[in-house]
């Protein structure tokens, strides 16, 4: 169960979901860990152009699963799926021993020991009641303040950074005035690197009390914490899957 | 949103989310709503001989999505998931309008109608979290007596019905006595029509006071329901999914 | 407990709680499904003229008790009570072996299954928080949006149907924007026969996509599913009473 | 809302919800209050012989609003109900202003003040399950350990006290041992004054850490309480019952 | 456990958990239970002005803890905390075998007795989520309509009574009408002695139908009633902390 | 809010809240992080000896609130209080602005991300209500399979590892078999050092599938994560204490 810590230096696989070319910069996750750890990072081929809904939640899942195997059998440590649907996470979890961690689950872990209540804003309205849905799946809707979203498409979001920031920072303030959020987190991981930014329109604000989560970064850093730890997702909660028949499924 | 009932018979299908042929017969729902209604079923053909891990869901669930989206394209006006983990209901709800329902969400919800708590017998012991996973999923954990298995996978189920009723019975007797069961569901669609043999022997052994049920006839009852009620899913829950690539996915 | 299926024509029988004569009339629900199902119905001579607070339900419960009673001694398969105070649920249940439903908890367990968060739309504001009790008791208050009411008393709300309507698609439709519900439930079995029309109306409003449940019809259809499943209340929950001096009582 | 404190002497009454004479003695309650406040008591006529199924408190709850309501008119200052069902609790408090008081939520506030869980030890095996609806009822589920039973019908529970008291204590260490009690709750005033006996016993046992709620002296004192601070329930919750036609109930 | 009712009157003691002398009168709770108790009252020399952030309620607790020792060893039969903070609440519980209450956790057990759902009015914005923090570790969340603050600072409560009492009345009402309280609680002690103003105010706007609790005298006799039934915490939750070294504590 | 991240060497500070000297080496966690983080650390001076009850922690909560506002006047950028009751942790939080973790709540939502359920081994049987009680607050509770106790106080671990070693895996196989656990939390932090020797001891008895977590050194890496994401307790939560007089508080 507990590796011996390795000497080389560690190395984490971000898992994009999407088939969409040129969305993320292929070194999109590279150095944000400050050189401690090595992220690399893979696409999936088959599947959403990006995931807005549970349909494509279910088209993505099967291909995670495959990334995160092969992420494992070529030496990744850790595995982050960059969606905060967190799509296949289960599955993954059964296949491979390293951790698997979603950005929805972590974020909202994270929110819940940092303050009281915790919002998330999202990019489209229909995804509001889906992370009610998952705060229930991890067990923290009871700190869940509300949801709010920006209302641009996932792909959208690079279009204008100036207005999304200008609807965050607005949402972010109804979260915390109307829902009482007393931390944010960012519900979709396509506005990576906007963290700092909303921190500041926050504070020009009065806002400058509430932490805002981005989920990749934070995600990725308590992976490495687990690594170096030893630990994993339990195996008694998703052991490995009994060898079968899976047309379209290659485990080996 | 609310049809007029339609003149002609009601049409019920049923998706076989695994791709073993002959596990179930050709027609094994046809005559399971006593001739009112007509139940047609379909099998996927890609994805997992069964299910039991989240992994054999992760596969199954794109097929039950597309053979959902055929079923209504050929005049279905009801559907219903032949697997107690409900593999892909969610997307398979977003992208049509008529009912589709799994057998564990239903099944919980006529078990909490119909007695104080309930407990699942079930096939393998690492599905006993994913039920009760399933049951914080739909609001119902605080009705979740216990979960248990008999340990048998699913495709030996056939193999030897008198050990299968006789463990199912033990294991439905200790859910009674031990965790406060008032009511059972089978854990497993593969265990269809062994409710009345289960009553009697649970009777003879003195709990003829526990309904059982049986998961596929009564959610095709409470679909057929759903159908003459002119009632489904939300869209406001699942609305349509906005039009996009996705690649592996016909939806024409 | 499981009775074999009937050769003949199911009989449900519904019971109406209020002592006002000329309110239902005498076929009401004849009906409702189609002819596959005979309903009857009777009405309780002892007790409130209509159900609006504690007290009227406390009055109604012990003649609901014997008109279910009677209804199973006279051969009907099922039993639904009239009212969405489910008066007497528990105490019916006790004293038979065939199912007794109510309306409210049926509706609330149907709407749970079909989206995210329900609301009720009720007769009058006193009963708004008796709704959130109904949900506790049901185990569902955290699917429970809201409860609104159009501030009508029951045995006015035939007095003008069109002010009703109005009435009700602007509670609705306050219910769906302000507390997010994605499906509505009648909060009065007086509103019997409107969904469809509360539908057009939402629909011309632009709210499609919400499912409207009519509590009786929908109670019995799930109602004439039970008995084709030969599923009742379980009676480990709900014991025959045991014998004893009954003052006012006559169980004979 | 908040009545002057009366100069003269308090006086609670109690009301004992079932038709057997001789049970309760006529002076119960009459010296439980140490000569403070005077305890007057009445007893319903019609209802059943004791309180044992949701039925007999169906049919005892009419008779417990009537007598509520005369004990009010005849100038008592709060009433409690003489049962752990609490059976017409709700609609006794809609009509009167004085506090109306059952021992069941009354104690069950009372265990969850001093302890971390609590059990109740009751009668009969078939409320086991009503205890835990009255805890989610009242809001306690969390705090309720367990309900236990000495498998003792209410009305002999006079017969054999020895053998009374030697059953509560083996099931009360069993709830404290087995499920994790702090404080004990006696499930049936039938076991009215055997608290300090039933201590003494636990003592002996080595568990003297343990209180044990007598609910109805308990409950009496609550109630003397909220009546000199001017309390009493909210009519908000509980408004007073619109005229209208009640057959069979007379409130002049 | 059960101690032998004393025959002479009981005493109660009151802790004052600051150190601003003058704050409270010297006889503030002396008549408050009508010369059937007597009220005792000390005050902490070490610790925080006010309590108003947690950081106070740390302060101040082992101040409580040691003035509540001393009011066993003195003689009287229970203790009261004068904050609703409830600090140093559980430390003192297991120092002495006398009953220990807190005004926060025994009014809103009260207030759940009472209504539907209760709110509390505080002093500071900032104890808004604090006391939804409480009610979460008293198990009540479900019950806590909301928290509304006059924005008040505690040692400037009685600067102008008029004003509090006009800000009172209006957060009060935003309680009722927006939140949907049924019962209203004080949320600093040093609100005591305004109820009954507080409830005229509220009647003469129309809501006489909400009971107001004023902490400090339902706490004290909430405590007379235990005293009196023989009832103290548990302890089996709070058991007398082993002998050891701790430097600055001096439990002689 | 988020502080620019340092050029220099990240400096973690532990506070250790108890008076006994040498339990802890001095240089306990100087090298649990492999270099790339600095370990400080300090312990209290007035206080407990251990803790191990509630007293105990109300005696440590004002020294550890001391001590980390020095960590921060020295320079730390997070602090971990060493012990699994977090105690002062609150207060802690309010009177700086870099992180404050305490274990118990840390390893918890950890815990939680990583199985389906938990179950924590700590070292006395009076405390297992204590961590029931901890993860009510921090929201798992559902989570939290059960609490176990090894039966040896706290400062009596170092006495016989080989016994420590034995009951701790005997109690956590019971945690495994008898109550679901799926991850272990040791209970006290002294048993630092003990997670490898645990894993290796349960993987021989067949256990290879249960994460176990070391409190102090997983709560270390995840405080890393915070400060390298500029992430800190919500102020909105925690905000500073208003100046006031605290006598024998110094926060200058």
């Amino acid at each position: 169960m507990r590796a011996r810590r390795s000497p080389m230096k560690m190395r984490l696989h971000v898992v994009v979901p999407i088939v969409t070319e040129g969305f993320r910069d292929p070194h999109a996750f590279r150095d944000l860990l400050d050189g401690a750890v090595e992220v690399t990072q893979s696409q999936i081929t088959r599947g959403p152009a990006s995931i807005e809904c549970q349909l494509d939640e279910v088209l993505a899942a099967p291909e995670v699963v495959a990334e995160t195997l092969a992420a494992e059998q070529s030496g990744a440590q850790g595995v982050v799926i960059d969606c905060m649907g967190d799509p296949g996470l289960e599955g993954a979890r059964e296949v491979v021993s390293i951790p698997v961690l979603g950005p929805c689950q972590t974020s909202m872990h994270v929110a819940a020991m940092l303050g009281h209540r915790f919002s998330v804003v999202t990019v489209l309205e229909n995804l509001v009641h889906e992370f009610r849905d998952s705060a229930v799946k991890y067990g923290l809707n009871q700190q869940l303040a509300s949801t709010r979203s920006v209302d641009i498409p996932v792909l959208d979001l690079d279009d204008d950074r100036d207005r999304l920031l200008k609807v965050l920072t607005e949402q972010s303030i109804r979260a915390i005035e109307d829902d009482g959020a007393h931390v944010l987190i960012f519900g979709c991981t396509g506005m990576l690197g906007l963290a700092d930014d909303l921190g500041e329109s926050l504070a020009a604000a009065g806002y400058d009390n509430v932490p805002v989560i981005d989920p990749i970064p934070t995600t990725l850093r308590v992976a490495a914490g687990l690594v170096a730890s030893g630990l994993s997702q339990s195996k008694r909660t998703f052991p490995p899957p009994p060898p079968k028949l899976r047309i379209g499924y290659d485990a080996s």
